[in-house]
């Protein structure tokens, strides 16, 4: 029997991080992949093969055993190694191919989903080039209390009892951030619930995401404003569900068409933003709150009550949620602190019936577990010393400002070509332009170095809105001021281009 | 027209954090809810009602502002204020049955789902009277490399610049982890893979279930070991899919009984844990695995191959995955960070085709947005500076004495009732009793202030395989020895018991 001089087929690399063991290892168990070595053949001593690499004698013994123990080699007594016989061969294909990489397949069919990808939904990131941003509602991460929640983190590592909080924990979240957030809901919400109402998540979207998919079965209708959360659109969409949009109009999601819409067809869930309809940011007025309640009761509707932006008021107080009225057990509160803080810090929270927030919490244990406990603690930290109202505070200060400074500038120096409604809270304005594309706005703008989305990716299917969702919070003044005067330019220019 | 005298209904509660004037809007705004306060209706001056609550009239008059501003009242000039027409009122209920809080609804069925709660599957924690705990696998959190995270969190807090990392961040995660990840994963188990190829997650467990809800519609068949992960099974129930099992024996899945019924229907992806089979701790052989690529790339089949354990392996090296060797990109590769820190770190990454890892980025940022690219950003670092590498080398000492020690007070002590194969790694064992009930000796070690899972969640259908999972690394030595002993008389008296 012939014996094959692997050396020819191995190169080792002494720069390289990987133990030379290991290198003849992987490159014999490629050999074996590529059908270079059948099963069966027999292969060198470890002494010739040391020889043939110049490498030490016990490096290819190390080889070798770990072949051995993997199960890729045979050891016959007083006969030598040979490649096991145990596993087929695959059909031989050249190294050059296998070089290629094993996870380019730009062709594979394998896993097309029927997922389809809206680019325009998924818009890329401001480019480097890009002095000013305007996202469409992002809070300014600068004033993020970080160090009063990083103090919290150092605290965890100075005691020996936190430990604890590594391990897997409670289902719903901290008891203690839940008891936090329950106390806080009963004060600025006048809910009446306790900390087994709450489920603690990773953010609105994940709570959006476990109420629907939990509640939602392919073919179910689901209410949503026209326009909506575009996210919600997708998620709804992805879940099978039917979407039967209605419209939004300054006193926010129109209940009588919804009402409408229940008696002549059967509806699973109606999703609404109360505080600042994304993305026209209209406030859901008290009456229609109390219809939709009615509308619940009576058709037997779930409704999700996504209340993201309740903390980020400025005008007077925010209405009180529905959730704080729900004598029939409709509602499934959807709040969040990632507006607040910033968007890496992933915290929200869904209230519900107790019931139902058990099967949340066993649904999410089945998606991801569980959160992160270290943050969550250090959260009921940062809510009983104060710091979030203290946060609260100061940046619903700072961003009343930069809303009025937007609006006044837009106002000032686009009268004839803008038109919106001033938002008594949120993060962003809801431009609608008129003469203007907001396409051609958002291209001039990003050659003068401000990234603006042209906001077509909020346009109900078949409309356009023509209109922009500008977020002020991410900006102070100075930078507001400089981008909004790159933004008006770029309406002037694109308005008189199109007079030309 | 009768003036309604409010100040019936108030309670004032000048010790609550709640501001007075609060206090007055939210009972106000509740008696008209529950029909106390009909439309029309009108209510007393502020002068009056201040009078008769005893407060400051600006308090009241500040209450009247916030109801006017959200929409109560009606204020009609030198008549007075009026609860508004605009909102319909609901059917009165009693404020004594709106007392019982609005979130307790035992008997609701607007909330049922048709989601099975399976209690069996989500057993209870460990009572606090547990002196010792055996999990099913879990890390010893106090090995923890904490103190090392934390340093580069704050670090963090002291560079202006990484305020950045506040904001949204990439889909797919952390472009630094992700390049440190491949790096790893290079030099580890020989993928030829880019950044591109990976997308982070918040765990296994999320990564398992973005591909599995990426790629299985309802009626599809999924193929599992028998026994397998339970919460893996439970996800495939969930999401409408055919369960279809094949034995698992000490080479791991069988790979012949996968063909056989790739030949009589279609599967559309395969669910393998390579690396200590949950719960049976074994390991897929080489053999097997390759012939799973070939049937893979045969049948056109995705490949979830779940190796969450790959680093924690004693013996010689873990076996290469089958991701290393897919020339035909069947293979979705998940690993976790988790199982080696701790379980609040919630850290995994999938690797795939970059086109396949484009859909799931998408798919995730639909169900979670995004990662925490704080922990991220300090999880590159401790790859960057080494800390993962050698708090693997220290956890791969430790565990594997700890697993020496509970098979060797397992053998000595219980030799003719247990039978067991030593695992080549992971974190717990997997035994099998005979003739002693499992539950038996749960209930008994329980008694005796040791909790350990009698396992019979892990059975399969109709099966009772009398095993356990015995999780042995999150004790040390000392712990580890008073536990099994207490096991072990756990065992004996229910023997005896049995002998009676």
């Amino acid at each position: 029997m012939s014996v094959i001089d692997l050396s020819n087929y191995i190169n080792i690399d002494k720069l390289s991080a990987q133990p030379i063991y290991l290198q003849i290892v992987e490159q014999i168990v490629s050999m074996i992949q590529n059908g270079i070595l059948q099963k069966g053949v027999k292969i060198q001593t470890s002494r010739d093969l040391s020889g043939m690499l110049a490498v030490n004698r016990n490096t290819v013994v190390a080889a070798y055993d770990e072949l051995y123990a993997q199960g890729w080699i045979d050891v016959k007594p007083r006969k030598g190694c040979f490649i096991t016989l145990k596993f087929p061969v695959l059909n031989p294909i050249s190294l050059s191919s296998q070089n290629q990489g094993n996870m380019e397949y730009p062709e594979n069919t394998l896993f097309q989903v029927g997922y389809e990808l809206k680019e325009e939904l998924f818009a890329s990131y401001p480019p480097n080039t890009a002095k000013y941003v305007f996202n469409e509602g992002f809070p300014d991460v600068r004033l993020t209390p970080l160090k009063e929640l990083l103090r919290e983190y150092s605290v965890f590592g100075k005691r020996k009892m936190s430990r604890k909080y590594l391990s897997y924990s409670d289902k719903k979240g901290s008891l203690r951030l839940r008891k936090e957030l329950a106390n806080m809901l009963r004060q600025s919400r006048g809910m009446s619930i306790e900390s087994e109402n709450i489920l603690v998540t990773k953010g609105a979207q994940m709570a959006i995401y476990l109420a629907a998919s939990l509640l939602l079965k392919p073919g179910d209708s689901v209410i949503v404003g026209d326009p909506s959360y575009f996210l919600a659109n997708q998620m709804f969409a992805k879940l099978g569900a039917d979407i039967c949009p209605v419209p939004v109009d300054q006193e926010g999601i129109d209940v009588a068409a919804i009402e409408k819409l229940c008696q002549s067809k059967s509806i699973r869930l109606i999703y609404v933003i109360p505080h600042h309809h994304h993305p026209t940011t209209v406030t859901l007025s008290a009456a229609r709150r109390l219809q939709m309640l009615d509308i619940a009761a009576k058709y037997r509707i779930a409704v999700i009550e996504d209340d993201f932006d309740f903390d980020i008021h400025y005008e007077n107080r925010p209405t009180l949620p529905m959730a704080s009225f729900d004598r029939y057990g409709s509602i499934i509160y959807i709040g969040t602190l990632t507006k607040v803080l910033a968007p890496t810090i992933r915290l929200g929270y869904i209230v519900a019936p107790a019931n139902f927030i058990d099967l949340l919490a066993q649904h999410r244990f089945v998606i991801d577990l569980q959160g992160d406990t270290l943050l969550e603690e250090a959260m009921a930290e940062l809510f009983i010393n104060g710091a979030i109202e203290r946060h609260l505070k100061k940046i619903r200060s700072l961003y009343k400002e930069r809303r009025d400074l937007l609006c006044h500038l837009l106002k000032e120096n686009l009268k004839e070509i803008v038109s919106f409604v001033v938002p008594d809270g949120g993060l962003c304005l809801w431009v609608e332009f008129k003469g203007v594309d907001t396409k051609n706005i958002a291209i001039e703008a990003g050659r003068n170095g401000l990234f603006i989305r042209d906001g077509k990716r909020h346009n109900p299917s078949g409309k356009d809105l023509n209109a922009m969702c500008i977020g002020f919070a991410s900006m102070n003044l100075a930078e507001l001021e400089k981008a909004t005067k790159i933004l008006i330019s770029a309406v002037i220019s694109c308005k008189s281009d199109k007079w030309k």
